[in-house]
């Protein structure tokens, strides 16, 4: 028989959402009857809007037919989606052929990691999400897990914590690094600024190394003086990939859809365009989003589509101002929730994982481990606002209960 | 900048396909008004059948509510969706859990290609489908590009031609190889019996490799003494991953939705389970199919979907016949087209591309030159049976125009 990818075998033998998954069971089985609450897995929870149906059920219909029916499109994306994503998201500040529309940004991470190869360098936030580091150890970039720091040799973590306002010390970036960074942020809630944007841009440009951009949540920014995409940064163009998706300002977490951007002005060391290549990985080893997410996107899009996910996420944000609300009252500190609809709350005293226990055995309600995300995590739990509000209210009026100060 | 991953680069810097738009739209341009028909690219052309799109819509409307809203799925895919496909296509010879449900077989290939790694040595049929081996370059399984054979280091190319019967050389597959077969094949259009197949299975095991069996045009096989799938075959469950599409049955080229089994009994050199591996890289790198993508694969699988599709399947075929018996007519020896929709001609005393260019100028009929699946496909075509019956009327009368015997 065949060896194992000796990478594959790096990997933690378990994903923070399965191990969660484990524990909600292991409640469930041991109290049965108990309805638990999840504010945990950051999954969207609200229909999918009117104009969004509308257009799916017209695209099925057509596919009945002759004159309607589409096979293979280009892998890349409709070319009318491509254009609306360019003209709607980044107001024309990426041409629509930079746009590669995908089945999701965690797909579209795994075939960047394709881009650089093995002997690239990682840096990360830490905390962050999982999926940049895991795919990268898939890929070969990485060394072997070091158990004592749950953190995998050749990949510099950049810690975020409160005290430098989960914005990361540049300095640690090494010399040609694939830099990941997402804003707002998934798990803490933070949202960098224009200053921290460009200093980032500034410090991996000098670096000679390479940004992916994570702007899945950028549709949950209400701070207008915010930039909602690295390409508002001067310079980014020549530094940076952006990656994205409908998922959670649309809901289409089920959907599939997302898109990664990949400026014309990246080039490799050679001066080779970084977009030709990842064109080349994206038409060998992808064949394009489904054409029912495509028509799903492109309303999502029309004025109708965005007027009705603006009020979908308004909901949601609704959502993440009554969480906080309730664990600022309980005394925690919570960063987040503002301009993203992840809160990271401080639990003293506590592993995260040992909260997560308490909370679900006391509230019956599910957070994320910060710890999870990343040793800078520890000590945190993520709360998602994804939800609905009767959901909410319930879970914030156990949290009260299970929280109330001795005396108040 | 960071320098590009050292596999990419060793890619050919076109694909197959793109150099045949490229070709069409040069023709295009200089003949302005003619209508040219494709043969060529195996894109399905049938409109969908009725249950499924009755299928996607009703699963369209129930997302635009609270009860019928899906969010993150299974990245395996649905269980009933598993459980349908382990029923009807294997009949119970794989278990539900075995399927892992995808977004298509090209990129399932992508992603089986990271579970041996590197190092794993790759045996493919030549001519093959360009995936297999694209996809293993970028993942860095093979050596350079040897320009003069249009081959690549490291890959053992096994020749199926006519005088094999399109059936390789057991003996010339190394050991512990990674070995890619396709039947019903796509381009050649032939099928492996029982007795290959049987053959097949037993050198892959007494080699120790893992086989990669294609089985994405089964549904095409008419003869039922021929295997539909590998695990019809004895003892293949320990060496065979088999992986398979709804594309070209369903007509889901633009819908998105194949599969991959992975048998509990294929283990690596240490024991431990190839599908736990494949577990973890869906699960890190994918994020399950579109929800409205699983829901029209579970109305193909059902019996007005099976029904109605298999009419369709049967235009396909007729289609392929008409072509044969023309090709035939013109004095072509042609193989396949029987329990496959491909068919494989050989033009005598041209190279593929000369034939490519001869048919598009002349008939104003694109076929795919055979040589671009690898050069054991030098000198033929490949058609397909994938059109409208009124384009493969006009194609043939174009054909039979073009190649008419002088005298008769």
């Amino acid at each position: 028989m065949l060896t194992r990818n000796p990478h594959l075998a790096r990997l933690k033998s378990r994903y923070l959402f399965s191990e969660i998954g484990r524990r909600r069971r292991e409640f469930a089985d041991a109290h049965p009857g108990v309805r638990v609450i999840s504010l945990g897995i950051g999954d969207t929870t609200e229909p999918l809007v009117a104009p969004i149906v509308a257009a799916v059920r017209e695209r099925a219909a057509a596919m009945g037919t002759r004159e309607g029916y589409a096979g293979y499109g280009d892998e890349q994306g409709l070319t009318a989606l491509r254009q609306k994503i360019a003209e709607v998201v980044y107001r024309g500040q990426v041409a629509p052929e930079e746009v590669f529309v995908s089945d999701g940004c965690k797909c579209d991470i795994g075939r960047l990691q394709l881009l650089f190869g093995p002997a690239a360098h990682l840096a990360v936030q830490d905390p962050s999400y999982p999926a940049y580091v895991d795919s990268a150890v898939i890929t070969g970039m990485t060394g072997d897990l070091i158990e004592a720091r749950g953190q995998f040799a050749g990949i510099t973590y950049l810690p975020c914590h409160a005290d430098n306002g989960f914005f990361p010390v540049l300095e640690a970036i090494p010399h040609r690094s694939l830099v990941y960074f997402c804003s707002p942020n998934n798990p803490t809630g933070a949202v960098a600024t224009r200053a921290q944007l460009t200093q980032l841009v500034t410090a991996v440009r000098e670096r000679r190394g390479v940004l992916v951009f994570d702007a899945a949540y950028s549709a949950f920014i209400r701070d207008e003086g915010l930039p909602r995409s690295i390409y508002e940064i001067p310079g980014a163009r020549e530094v940076a990939i952006e990656t994205s998706s409908f998922s959670k300002p649309a809901g289409f977490t089920g959907v599939r859809l997302g898109w990664t951007v990949v400026p014309r002005d990246l080039r490799y060391e050679d001066g080779a365009a970084v977009h030709d290549d990842f064109n080349r990985i994206v038409t060998t080893v992808f064949n394009g989003a489904s054409v029912f997410a495509q028509a799903a996107g492109l309303a999502a899009l029309g004025p109708d589509g965005l007027a009705a996910t603006r009020r979908q996420i308004d909901h949601y944000m609704g959502n993440a101002r009554l969480i906080r609300e309730t664990l600022e009252q309980a005394g925690f500190k919570v960063f987040g929730g503002v301009n993203a609809p992840y809160l990271w709350a401080r639990i003293p005293g506590k592993t995260s994982w040992e909260a997560f226990d308490e909370l679900l055995y006391q509230a019956h309600v599910v957070a994320t481990p910060g710890s999870g995300f990343g040793p800078a995590g520890e000590g945190y739990l993520r709360f998602s606002a994804f939800a609905h509000r009767e959901d909410v209210e319930e879970a914030i009026g156990r949290l009260r209960r299970v929280f109330a100060k001795p005396g108040s």
